[in-house]
């Protein structure tokens, strides 16, 4: 492949005493430079080799950017690289020379290099990436340690990484206080769905008529919200962004054992369109950051793994959500002509099917639908005192291919209420700190969820869950 | 207490629809402004109520501030006030009325009141906060979902929101990638320790011989820093910032099974001082930031909690920090006047009696500590292939009070070096995936985790390491 360039033996130096120290520059920024510059020095990682005649072309990555630099070779580089057999796809180098405008349409600046240094070889033979390759991601996915040096899961961890960013200075642009809620608890918020529980290991171990290591069963989080809803009885606006879990068998394009939630709560709160305001903007806000920040990344999703959510997603951005009643909703699904594997029926839960199909007759845009039945939705939602058919103050927010991507509500904020629903429940001891906080200066307030990897799922087109994560599992059986 | 007021038998207006709906100010946002203004709403829990002759004094507080803004009502308001009784301390407000230029000195502002409407009340008497008292820290720890209505916890928990923004900021601005770690994962990073095992919780339930949820047995992370490792050979410069676990059975001041850690990982590194550099610089960075971004809240901290930590902290800033060899150390330590319990050798740990010593040998001020004995180190760390006294390229951040903040090292990136050390540990066939990387592009690099906790601990002199938590635990035994 190296040709002219291998057959002329060409020596590397280690150290080259001679060169002034160079200016070290990221892939990103030397791409984005406006003017050329002397003594510039790149690493990255090799993504091709190509040799013409006397010139050898290298593309470098060091995943600043999706883009790679060309890095352009003359023949006065001669008698200066050693070991041209590791200048490989995967290899590792250090590029020393001359930053100039690249005469490539394609390009802003090249690499005019002065001294290449091969950092880490690559084994490309049992190196799982290949040049030039489009792999898929199924196939990706399972090298967990490796994938991320694939084009699309760079980008996708670059916008990850951009809309975390943004999603922390949403909440910090509006004064919200940001609270680490609890991940070991003894509740479990709900009160249904799989628990993880955990033990220190040796106790695990050692017995199995073991006391707890926290003296009673404790659990991996499924939600902060009850947390927050403490802190935000002394902060107004508080949010976090954090890990949570489902013990889950699924096998589900739709789920994991282990994702992130963004949740907020707000007090002095009465109506449940405040809520569902704060959701649209904080969707709009982040999405936005995310289209203007990371525009070759997102790009690339858009153009090969979802074509046309591009446009989708525009429109999304410029209209206002949709909003209906569940009671509009179950009335939208009895009507529909195509007929569904479970009956629509008032005061039943709305499944995939249906969430399908209420997107699709909206136009397929997001979505809220409000004011569920009061025996559908767990102790700590507002009741809205309605009749015949008794609802609560609760929200889901449901978008195209996705199904639900935010879930809020009002929160029950009287205390009458409150005690009368957890004793019927059989859950007022274990809840006795929670009413707690509705004997101390209680007021009207709500808040919502919202799943980070359905987000992501979401503006990007992706198709399954565990390609929005660093790091895929599969079956449950590969943890790294 | 109230005096005239409520003899006078003043009555409130749930919704006072003579009046335009006012703007809606947070407290902060009230106290900062510049021109007084007509028709404001404030709501929060009151902190004070003081009745003088016909005027009511009221400070009332919503979190987004340690100070409180004063509300003033004169006998206008009469006849709208009911249920005074409920203006008591802890309760709910909502207050209408006009911004207007505080006569008093130590406050810019203040509220003249046209309606007050108690919101919420709070049964004073069994509310274990009192009105104008100092609580302790210890007291506060008792009530885990209220004490973030005290003051010194308000000025904490706002305190590290803003610490957490400043973390983010400072690897964005750097062209750090953020990664999520993952949480439950089959490693333990460092071979040692006490490890969180965890288990779907019916599993757990209905069988002691059973298999498990991920096929593996799972645990909780001790560190992110393997996964970050991955994702340095593809993205350079990484950062995770997220909880990390030890089921350590410790009482101890300076212990938390639950705590969170700033990690971060930089490929194409060869020097620890790289490494140091950008520890040093997060430190101050972060502190600057707070300390500019919350001066009162950080103001509590050094006038109650810890006096004359404003100064040291200050010196701290403008000084670059110490660095000092492990060996230094033990010389350092062996020439001391001082009796230790652990007598200071070279090839055994610093105890926190050595590090107490270090700190202040040099001044009080944080030191790092570098190149640590080969033997008491971990696999990863790089050899430095020196002798007679065989180290690696390991840094700890000792400072004052607290012992390590910090620690880091080079990672060991030459393939044959970690095989052998991990076949020698028996370890080659669990770490299959890390020798791994050392086949592809391996470059030299580096990293280094802080303990958040910890460094609030630091910053804000705070002697208990529970103080500095969302939500205390105690005895383990406690969960919320």
């Amino acid at each position: 492949m190296l040709g002219a360039w291998a057959r002329g033996g060409w020596r590397a130096v280690r150290r080259c005493a001679s060169l002034p120290r160079a200016v070290r520059l990221r892939v990103r920024d030397a791409l984005g430079a406006r003017e050329p510059a002397e003594a510039v020095r790149v690493q990255g990682w090799v993504r091709s080799v190509r040799s013409q005649k006397e010139v050898l072309f290298l593309h470098i990555n060091d995943g600043s950017s999706l883009e790679h630099l060309q890095v352009v070779a003359d023949s006065s580089l001669e008698n200066k690289l050693v070991c041209l057999k590791d200048l490989t796809f995967g290899s590792a180098v250090e590029v020393q020379g001359k930053l100039v405008k690249s005469p490539h349409r394609m390009q802003n600046m090249e690499l005019q290099a002065e001294t290449i240094r091969v950092v880490g070889p690559c084994d490309i033979w049992s190196f799982p990436l290949k040049m030039k390759e489009r792999h898929p991601l199924e196939y990706v996915r399972q090298f967990p340690h490796l994938r991320c040096r694939n084009n699309t899961l760079g980008s996708l961890l670059r916008i990850r990484s951009e809309a975390t960013a943004a999603i922390h200075s949403f909440f910090q642009d509006n004064g919200y206080v940001h609270i680490h809620t609890p991940i070991i608890t003894s509740n479990d918020c709900e009160g249904a769905g799989e628990l993880f529980q955990i033990e220190a290991s040796s106790e695990v171990r050692e017995s199995a008529e073991k006391t707890h290591f926290f003296n009673v069963p404790a659990f991996l989080t499924v939600s902060g919200q009850l947390h927050l809803e403490v802190m935000a009885g002394a902060f107004t606006h508080v949010f976090t962004f954090g890990p949570t879990f489902r013990a889950e068998n699924s096998q589900s394009r739709r789920h994991l054992a282990e994702f992130y939630m963004v949740e907020a709560e707000l007090s002095f709160t009465e109506s449940l369109q405040d809520i569902m305001q704060v959701m649209e903007d904080l969707f709009k806000t982040v999405t936005s950051t995310v289209l203007s920040k990371c525009p070759r990344d997102v790009e690339l999703f858009h153009k090969y793994v979802s074509p046309a959510q591009k446009d989708r997603l525009e429109q999304i951005l410029k209209n206002k959500f949709v909003t209906i009643t569940y009671s509009e909703a179950v009335e939208i699904l009895k009507q529909a002509s195509q007929t569904f594997t479970f009956k629509p029926e008032w005061g039943c839960d709305l499944q995939t099917e249906h969430e399908k199909y209420l997107v699709k007759h909206c136009g397929e845009v997001p979505v809220f639908v409000i004011n569920y039945p009061y025996d559908l939705k767990p102790f700590y939602m507002r009741d809205n005192e309605d009749g015949p058919q008794h609802t609560v103050a609760a929200v889901d927010l449901l978008v195209p291919g996705i199904g639900e991507l935010c879930g809020g509500s009002l929160r029950e904020e009287r205390l009458p209420f409150l005690e009368s629903r957890l004793q019927r429940l059989g859950l007022a001891d274990a809840y006795q700190w929670y009413l707690d906080l509705r004997k101390f200066g209680s007021v009207p307030h709500g808040g919502f969820g919202m799943g980070f990897e359905r987000y992501l799922q979401y503006i990007l087109g992706v198709d399954n869950i565990k390609d929005v994560i660093p790091f895929p599992r599969f079956s449950h059986s590969c943890l790294l």
